[in-house]
């Protein structure tokens, strides 16, 4: 089984250059193949704003209306992603900047409009990513850029969460690779109550952390998400900082 | 030699939904392989316009300096060209949308700053087509969705003309291939004095209707690209209506 890294940044890291230029001389550098994550969601928002764009929040949650997508579109898919593609080409990295509509790779489907309605928000179904096509860039050592935005099949593009994207490529590729997911943001790792790096969390642990108020907001869907993608034979699962990330720093995730 | 069309269309097109739904139609219908190449200077236009940033013109060409860089990768690389990727995918064709910089595929230098500085604005190298990606597509069936955006190697991003991408295209593939190399717009093609497509136009006649002022402004580029395209072995050059497109209508060039 070949080694493939699969690494998701945020917008703190793709919209602050000396830290993406620091980030993709590490990423560049990892052992066997790789693919790269991104959302972008802060540059977006502060489009919106410029162009006059309402932003409709709700628990917490974007609402994609039209106007909406057609800018998270054009920031993920454009600007975050070409621009991280071509500096990872400076870098001798072979990138190939996708959405999930480029070469079919991430099929999705509108989430349903009740009991709320997120707009054009998609959820990728149980056989959505394109194995074919992922492990044919892997084979050619092409290093595929994947942003968050996925389509249905019938011609209309859907954003998709980026940590979501992550752990379904990671748990549709484990069959044939050893899969190591990493999620990698400002911080150094999941957080205890003393601001220091967790080294190992189960999810026994992880629960009582979230009840005592110590694990919060945006960490809980994404430890939702890392823990399911653990369940999924991916060979390792580490939350971990952007400018320092390997599978021995940050936060890993274990079985209890 | 295989058969490739490169088909390339302009920004009435791609931001009218309807002809571009037509046009698409057709252009998943064309025999062989296919390459599509596409700008969208309209939306990007309309964009500055309502984020507050400045156009500046010089000589009937857009100055693209870093904001106006960045607005055009979002408008060309992501929202236009993911919106034509998904649509040609529910069509049956297995489309991707790419950039310059994605696999390396358009290499460009930045144009030098004097007489006129133009910004971020990117030439192609004699050698900047990479034909062995384009190549691999081809034989792979997948339809290369090309926007006007290239790299220059060193991680900087580059706007560059379409109707230049897809003559470099097309020369750099003729070799290889049966290139066919289509410029679709909204009218019927070269329009004579009496505003009908002109069938077949050598560059002689070009010329003097270029001298009567028959043939003017944004057509006379197009045309010197094209005409440039038909002395480099691509076997077919024309210049046609997006909706009703094929190397029999619209004007087709011709040697003298």
């Amino acid at each position: 089984m070949s080694k493939v890294s699969i690494v998701k940044i945020g917008g703190n890291v793709t919209e602050n250059p000396e830290m993406l230029r620091q980030f993709l001389e590490q990423f560049v550098g990892l052992e066997g193949q790789k693919i790269l994550v991104h959302g972008g969601g802060k540059r977006a928002t502060e489009l919106a704003n410029k162009m006059g764009i309402p932003i409709t929040m709700l628990e917490g949650r974007r609402i994609t209306d039209a106007p909406n997508l057609e800018l998270v579109v054009m920031v993920y898919a454009g600007w975050i992603n070409k621009n991280v593609t071509a500096k990872l080409q400076a870098l001798g990295g072979n990138a190939i900047g996708i959405s999930g509509a480029d070469a079919n790779a991430i099929k999705a489907t509108k989430r349903p409009a009740s009991p709320v309605d997120y707009g054009f928000v998609g959820d990728i179904e149980p056989d959505g990513v394109n194995t074919k096509v992922f492990n044919n860039w892997i084979e050619q050592g092409i290093v595929p850029v994947v942003c968050a935005i996925t389509h249905d099949g019938n011609g209309q593009l859907l954003n998709t969460n980026a940590d979501t994207i992550a752990a379904q490529l990671a748990m549709a590729l484990a069959p044939q690779h050893e899969v190591n997911l990493m999620y990698c943001f400002e911080k150094d790792g999941v957080l205890d109550a003393e601001e220091h790096a967790i080294p190992e969390l189960n999810i026994t642990t992880y629960q009582e952390l979230k009840q005592q108020g110590v694990i919060h907001s945006g960490m809980i869907p994404k430890l939702d998400n890392a823990f399911e993608v653990l369940n999924a034979s991916v060979a390792a699962v580490t939350i971990t900082s952007a400018l320092n990330f390997s599978e021995s720093n940050g936060t890993r995730l274990i079985h209890d």
